[in-house]
């Protein structure tokens, strides 16, 4: 195979850490685009809004006021998608399958300005928002009811996040979620079988490489995927083996949120607009196993393809066979260093 | 449990055939909606529209002019994702795995009319969607490059559909797309161990129930499955075991035509819209195998969730984690059967 086979011909790509194909169709990307536009709206917010329930002082709609926080806070989501107290149930009757699930959802905002998103901030800023994580991570690990926490961010309305104000989300739970389950298995089969850490050999053969990098310091790396499914989806991963967030040293967290800095800027430069995505980190589950064979990593799904107002549709197809992408991995990376 | 439980409480459901969880949260479908609305257009269309690529008469980007069609006209993809006549090449560098995929991409108008939907179509009307379903499938199935087809229909500008005459596509290819792989999976290790079809099971136990069955008739059923993941999610199946669409008899293919008729009109009523959605019909794969576990079903996941304009967003937890819904598939049962 010549490398530009990749560049020129309809081929699937292999996700190493979830064991599926993503269809890609380089040949594709100038088709003209007649559909759906979104809205874009790049009106400059206020730093405080008053009918905002996530602005420091004001109240949420269960009627309790934010205190006046400084830099990051944190609360319990007033409507919870995961209860913490119901009754534990099953349901087994021929074909049916269910099981009661419980946890805990909090709401983090990364800081009190509303102007601002990840995007806005500094290294140091959002070094604050990497402790946070580190600590409620480290709550809810404790808790014995809690196996996994999933940490994310909803960014832009047209990511479905109903509050422009920055703040992300953590969800914990007690059984793994079918995306988690899949890099569980992938990634204790290849640690069984080679006793080293799947996506730390990816990354060393990526670094070596160097095609898809878009940045990297001391302890992390930037990387668009050679399995990446959404135009620009990018990730970020320690290049030490950690297996979750709380493995960093303090020098290690500063990187950390430089690569997040690095990373988010360059997005909005991209289409010149405050650029949507969902975010998540990725780690060990926290139950009693050591789970030694998990490379923690953070990645961004964004979904726009060509310009602010064009996104890439996840739809007929993909919904029922695989994730298609147009623009490969590769040309997405030189787009985004160009604009480090 | 009670059956309560699972209309009450936070808990996860089992889809048989993916062997996927979702996760079902009843008790949060009263969350205020503060987020993006979807732009809805009610706009009566003519029936026939000059600027439009897929009405009979008309030319088409590559400069072939449409036949006069009076029911369906199928042509192949001017802007096809998958290639014919690419050359075949493998990656296998370490942890970068790709294999070429070949393929067929088609278009097929379901009607002349620019100005309906299958939502306004006859039982009649749709019974020749099928049959062009059938030609289409049964040749691209002789065709020893070809051993998956997938039908399917992207329905409206929110789901990513660029032309708003009705129309579906197929993509056919040589290996088979994620979603069809799992579904593979588990009706196969079903098949092995009880000799009966997964699928044809399930339904002769919802038949028995009742509880999420909204239509049926002497082949078919209509039914939101168990695990339904998006709000109103619906299948339809045939009753008898069925591999792939050319089973049917010609009686059959009428009472398809007449189940699609059903949900598709229904669908519309729900929200006084020209309800979005995209289906798709997964069956057998088209190689050499006779692949008996198959039972034959289509798909409609539809995004809308409250209205014309509030939709479901599938983004950072759903991505990260697993789908998850509020509204019960039985309460979305009971919305439906009203509008009959
Ligand atoms: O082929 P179309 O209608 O131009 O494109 C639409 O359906 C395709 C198949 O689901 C998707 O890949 C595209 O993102 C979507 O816009
Ligand atoms: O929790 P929010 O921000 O209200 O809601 C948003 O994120 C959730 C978690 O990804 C999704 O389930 C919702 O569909 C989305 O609108």
């Amino acid at each position: 195979m010549k490398n530009t086979d990749l560049q020129d011909y309809s081929h699937k790509r292999f996700n190493i850490l979830t064991g599926e194909w993503v269809l890609v169709s380089p040949h594709r990307a100038k088709r003209p685009w007649q559909g759906q536009n979104e809205a874009v709206n790049n009106e400059k917010r206020p730093t405080h809004d008053e009918s905002c329930y996530l602005c420091a002082g004001n109240t949420r709609i269960n009627g309790e006021v934010n205190p006046n926080y400084k830099d990051v806070f944190v609360f319990t989501n007033d409507f919870a998608a995961l209860q913490n107290d119901s009754p534990t149930f099953s349901v087994n009757d021929g074909l049916l399958v269910a099981e009661s699930e419980t946890g805990i959802c909090k709401v983090i905002c990364f800081s009190p300005d509303h102007s601002k998103s990840l995007a806005d901030m500094s290294a140091n800023e959002i070094q604050h928002v990497v402790f946070a994580w580190q600590r409620e991570f480290k709550e809810l690990a404790a808790n014995p009811k809690i196996n996994y926490v999933q940490i994310f961010e909803n960014k832009g309305a047209v990511m479905g996040c109903s509050n422009p104000h920055p703040h992300g989300q953590i969800w914990s739970q007690s059984t793994l979620p079918n995306e988690v389950d899949k890099k569980n298995t992938q990634q204790l089969n290849y640690y069984n079988k080679n006793n080293s850490s799947l996506l730390g050999d990816y990354l060393t053969q990526e670094l070596e490489n160097q095609e898809r990098i878009i940045f990297e310091n001391d302890g992390f790396v930037v990387i668009i995927p050679f399995w990446a499914v959404w135009p620009f989806e990018a990730m970020i991963a320690p290049k030490r083996h950690m297996t979750n967030i709380l493995e960093m040293t303090n020098a290690e967290t500063l990187q950390y949120a430089e690569a997040i800095a690095v990373i988010t800027k360059a997005y909005d430069k991209l289409f010149n607009t405050s650029f949507p995505y969902s975010s998540g980190i990725h780690q060990a589950p926290t139950d009693s196993n050591k789970n030694s064979h998990w490379h923690w990593h953070m990645s961004f799904y964004p979904p726009l393809l060509r310009s602010a107002s064009v996104k890439k549709f996840m739809v007929g197809y993909e919904m029922f066979g695989s994730p298609q992408r147009d623009i490969t991995a590769e040309s997405a990376v030189k787009m985004l260093k160009e604009l480090l």
